[in-house]
């Protein structure tokens, strides 16, 4: 199948919407073995839509489009369905009944407004919508399949849930070749010593295709297979995650596409041990990190954000003099934060971050960027010295990232040799 | 200008990095009066790129092209612009010495891989990069600008903000009509309450455009206005504005496109008013907010992440009692939480956030979605019910927009009535 995504709305245009719709969509795609070709975002714009529907109804069998559905007058995404495919709208009984229950539940009143969003256009099989008001489209015409789907993410995303994708599955079972990835994340290596380490590439991959993403948080590689059938594929990919590992595997938290702070979260319930939190320049995003999963009361206790350094003192039991000798900023303070929340607490592991985050508040001898993380568990008291870039939120996230790591190899029994 | 931006990734595609390069971009396009057409995001395929070089070649005079310039071997966006544009590649001085220092700043030694980045297309103007070791290109040619920059996010930016943006602001300031627009942000309202409470539009906008562009933390109302001189924009900017502050003037936070922790944190500044939080469904992540401006540490004194209930008694003085009788989440606790982080403290205001942020927890009597906020100072202290989805993520960020929306209502004096 070939695919593509039509996101319609100034907003994404004009940039004060960022495209999670298109990305999502791609993702769930991705893992049906539909790869995306093409992802346009136009804007509120009947012309341009039209053009739009038109120049992809020639190149693509399978389109979705996302946005304009709403209930305002900028939504014209329904119009131009209605002026492409020449049909015309229709009341529909259950959407109708979906949007009276909704609005019910929400102790409103339905709007005239709000009963138009049960009109349909006559050529679709309405998608229902669990979540809003707004339905969606499925229309299959000349082999092609046309859905249309609400901009609000997660109305759209209960709808490519419960109706797309088993939909498209169904569709597409029979297809001659198999794609399969593999995602590998790493954390605390560049890209280009990742590149270097990993050597000759055209070894390791023998045909599949690598993708190194770097972000913030580490770099991601991204192996992508295709082969004959589903075994040869997944035995390929098997082969080639043994070859990766064995060169860079201390650097790999993750085999799926997951987050840090879920695999911290699962060595921290596997083991039964409880955390507590002392956090200065961070400011609360470590924890709220920690506490992003649910089930989080399990292994964490409790946090302390000692911004000040009365609370570092009052809170934490941070020594006075120690602040006043080695400054808030110091390993020796680090510790003792990590120190005081495990004690205070009667956890079994403390973790502390104090840095300077920036832009402002850096001198030559503690720049911005510096950062200290302490660890202490009942035998084990210590802090390690990070030295980030300059910038405020990208220092936020890599000392929360650097603490989220430092805790993996703890609990792994990883040593720090760099 | 006719623009087009083109993000080039498989990534993207498949969904796994959000294109938000295309979201900065045309947000800073949009500052100097330039609207983005269309955004494409397409593979790391030659066809794919070099069709869509000659689609956008012929429609767009303005293209920008971000990705793929990185130095692994997924990177062909340099390659294509070779082919697209029947050109070779120099090498360039400047753009070698920039990575040369770039390198020692980092303390490491330069490989031949690094090296073949200051390759640059002869056509092209390179432009320079502080951030990372792959240079931009800008390229004029039959009246139309092709520029070319990495996707790394921060890297892209520091040469937007640098480079094209003076250079654009230089070629495009003869123009014979002008585009301002007017963000007005507001929360605590939905959507269609929103345009009701408007009314007729026609007669607010004048021919002006407005947008309603929702999200979790509020509805974005987007004024945009198309008119011969910059007085007259601005002129019927202020009229409209003030028509829609008649209307719906409360629950308006900002007339900037800012979020509205920054609205909050200026007022505190202003007043000299210290705060202290304590958090329990947040997990830290309403602090997190508060501190994510540089300079919080003015208005931010500390905060307590009482997960447990025995942190809630042991570092936030809550009676275990009332825990007994009301439960952690109830209109009680929040009270005695946020007295007691205020009393620790010594800040001017307490506040505290306790709910059940889902998925599990929720009850018959007490539902996921349900928060409690409380909010003390030297003379009231009193708690908020609210009731919010089913979504955990989603919930904590209503949770810490409606606590940052009750201060902002505290601080300005506005009473709460619904």
């Amino acid at each position: 199948m070939n695919a593509h995504i039509i996101s319609i709305g100034d907003e994404i245009l004009i940039g004060q919407t960022v495209n999670t719709n298109a990305s999502y969509i791609g993702n769930k795609l991705s893992d049906i073995n539909i790869i995306v070709n093409k992802v346009t975002a136009i804007g509120d714009d009947e012309t341009a839509i039209l053009n739009e529907f038109n120049d992809s109804w020639n190149k693509y069998n399978l389109i979705i489009v996302t946005g304009g559905l709403g209930p305002t007058h900028d939504d014209i995404t329904r119009s131009c369905v209605l002026k492409f495919f020449n049909t015309e709208l229709v009341e529909n009984e259950d959407v109708l009944s979906d949007i009276k229950s909704l609005i019910a539940k929400r102790g409103r009143t339905i709007s005239n407004v709000i009963k138009g969003q049960a009109l349909v256009p006559k050529i679709a099989l309405p998608i229902r919508n669990q979540n809003g008001t707004a339905p969606g489209y499925w229309i299959e015409k000349d082999e092609k399949i046309f859905i249309v789907l609400p901009g609000v993410p997660y109305e759209m995303q209960g709808m490519i849930e419960s109706f797309v994708l088993p939909k498209l599955i169904q569709l597409t079972i029979q297809q001659d070749f198999v794609i399969k990835k593999l995602i590998l994340l790493t954390t605390g290596i560049g890209e280009s010593i990742l590149a270097e380490r990993l050597g000759n590439l055209d070894e390791i991959l023998q045909g599949a295709k690598l993708a190194f993403l770097p972000s913030q948080i580490g770099v991601k590689l991204r192996v992508t297979a295709q082969e004959e059938d589903e075994e040869t594929a997944k035995n390929k990919l098997i082969e080639i995650e043994q070859k990766i590992r064995s060169k860079v595997g201390r650097y790999i938290f993750s085999r799926e596409d997951e987050v840090l702070e879920i695999v911290v979260s699962r060595l921290l319930i596997e083991r039964e041990l409880r955390l507590a939190v002392a956090e200065s320049c961070t400011g609360g995003y470590f924890s709220s990190l920690l506490t992003d999963i649910s089930g989080s009361s399990k292994y964490y206790d409790r946090g302390v954000i000692a911004y000040s350094n009365a609370a570092k003192v009052e809170n934490l039991k941070v020594d006075e003099d120690k602040i006043n000798t080695f400054g808030a900023v110091s390993f020796e303070v680090a510790r003792q934060m990590a120190e005081g929340v495990k004690s205070i607490s009667g956890s079994d592991i403390g973790i502390s971050l104090t840095g300077i985050l920036g832009p402002t508040g850096g001198s030559a001898e503690k720049p911005v960027g510096l950062v200290y993380i302490g660890l202490c568990d009942d035998k084990v008291c210590t802090a390690k010295k990070f030295l980030f870039g300059d910038n405020r939120m990208r220092n936020k996230q890599r000392a929360a990232q650097a603490a989220l790591e430092m805790l993996r190899r703890y609990l792994l029994g990883i040593t720090f040799d760099e």
